[in-house]
């Protein structure tokens, strides 16, 4: 299949975003929000995560399985701690809002958290750490998902794709910005794979018999992804222990559904028959700079970090070592100017929300 | 090369250790906590992290250039968080002492970060996270450790092996601990295949033209190991990512030597010429569960993700699903009846160690 894409102004698809939430009711602070989480990723490169999704959010909102108007509830609290219940929002509101409070709770102690259940999907990881980077703090977020990864030694889907964020104020130089998911690889580029009639190298996924396989379609048809590492030879059991660490913090210790029993972020997919607390789970953590050293040096000792780094010698056949965030930071300057891609099927979408609500197309 | 091992009794190679540190003049206290960690390794299966590395320890206490009774300072605080001046002592001491601190600030203000500059190599990470959940809290550890992994798409040494571990208090079911490096392996792996005259799988080393290699000698001469996850398709850079965070966490936000600059552990290998700190750095964070959820529902809950993941399916081939932690507390179990054994190398170099100090052979 060939990868046709459209360019569209970068404007014009936050407004068609902010159109669809309001249409649902969503406040408008809130539908606010949530475009500028999406927004975010198609700006930055992460076409799985932006407008590409909004067909996912506005049938969750049509079905009425997303609630348009959450009342965050703080649930606990003791000092620098808190876990929120995000009473079933979008993971697109109640994210920000979250990274808030915990943006609070450093400035007050120099470092704070929140877990969060009872919430959904909240777009890419990478955005709610870059919240407190504006603020000088270190920030660092993480969700669990619904399952699809095996455990290692495992052939059932038991995990997410559990991506954790992580980012670091710089000076001069680009922010510091790590933003990955647990496993090889997220779903989407086994369904890339699936659309363009390609083969998946081996490491990626397990088939529905638990074997190694290239085919794409046995992945999606009762097999599962491989955690980070893959196979023994390659460690795939630190990648399960990076799953297993988002998975408690995000769900355990706020009192959603983790590992198998997370909330599908899908429309056709039926929730598992049990559930073990309410929605998915987020966690936020921030660290204020200034309580550990000076501001500005802090920021300078990164910048010759991020220098470092970069003067590495690279690879033959590789052109330089990028610094974590480089490829964000060169997408957005290339898709500000230039507009953003759309693949065909994702423009086929928005077409048939624009009919069905009216929103003009972008 | 035979894997030739003789048992010895625990608590003879914890008197063992002892003797050494206290030959130093290391205050007793600060000997038995010493001891502790090191011994902690040997008794949980990480034969690279114990006993075998007191020869190092040894080297470098006798050649001054490990401070034997430090003066820890706090140089910074903010209510929840602190940096700490580890002033040259040994990581096994300064590590014990800054995660107590972190411990102590969790108590107070529901959580609570240290970092921790002019320090060396800390033994196993999973030790400290370990001394959180007998508080019923949430531990996590980190440290830089001297230049040893390629950047992704780099061929130089940059970063060190950087572990994470992380450990949380269950009810009835093990304690929940990941602890790994995030390179693909840790370099104690290719030196075993070395003596061994084994080749290596592809993906855990580059030779010193950053080609990919199965020969161990060619890493080990002018080489690099590989980020977890490996290659491109691997996703090798998410290890290289996982290797930053925790570089710029223990070491830049601490004011100690990160990336290539970090001290090397090792008494033939001098340091980088130029220093960009002190030390190298380690960083310990705590949460106190109960300032998200009751801490007796956070446990059971605990128990059903352990039990639910053990009843994973497993691969062909594959006995069985393990969590995060099952190899240590096996090997514990077998390791506290039948005794620890070690590599005739080890016990060679604890000869040579009892003939220096004239303390007994355990």
């Amino acid at each position: 299949m060939e990868d046709k894409r459209e360019l569209f102004e970068p404007q014009a698809l936050r407004d068609f975003i902010y159109g669809v939430f309001m249409y649902f009711d969503v406040p408008e602070e809130d539908a606010l929000l949530a475009t500028d989480v999406l927004a975010y990723s198609d700006e930055h490169g992460i076409d799985s995560h932006g407008i590409a999704r909004l067909k996912t959010y506005f049938g969750l909102l049509q079905a009425g399985r997303i609630n348009p108007r959450p009342r965050l509830q703080l649930i606990r609290e003791k000092h620098a701690v808190v876990t929120v219940d995000g009473d079933n929002g979008l993971g697109l509101v109640i994210g920000p809002k979250c990274m808030e409070i915990a943006i609070e709770k450093a400035r007050e102690y120099g470092t704070g958290s929140v877990a969060v259940s009872h919430t959904n999907h909240f777009g890419a990881a990478g955005y709610y750490p870059l919240m407190a980077v504006k603020h000088d703090f270190i920030g660092m977020s993480m969700t669990n998902t619904s399952k699809g990864v095996a455990a290692f030694n495992g052939k059932e889907k038991m995990l997410g794709t559990n991506p954790v964020a992580m980012a670091f104020p710089t000076l001069k130089e680009p922010v510091v910005l790590m933003d990955f998911a647990s496993s090889t690889v997220a779903y989407g580029k086994v369904e890339i794979a699936k659309r363009a009639g390609k083969k998946v190298p081996i490491g990626w996924c397990l088939d529905e018999n638990g074997q190694a396989t290239e085919d794409p379609e046995r992945m999606i048809n009762g097999g599962a992804l491989l955690p980070l590492g893959s196979s023994r030879d390659g460690s795939g059991h630190k990648g399960y222990c990076l799953a297993g660490m988002v998975d408690i913090l995000s769900a355990v210790l706020s009192g959603a559904n983790w590992g198998p029993f997370a909330i599908p972020f899908a429309i056709n997919t039926a929730s598992s028959d049990k559930q073990v607390g309410k929605g998915i789970g987020h966690f936020f953590s921030v660290w204020d700079v200034d309580g550990f050293r000076e501001v500005q040096e802090f920021k300078e000792e990164m910048d010759e970090w991020v220098r470092t780094l970069r003067a590495a010698v690279p690879l033959q056949g590789a052109q330089e070592v990028l610094i974590p965030g480089d490829p964000e930071w060169r997408a957005y300057e290339v898709r500000m100017k230039s507009g953003i891609p759309l693949q065909m099927e994702v423009v086929m979408d928005l077409k048939a929300i624009s009919q069905t609500t009216g929103i003009p197309m972008p």
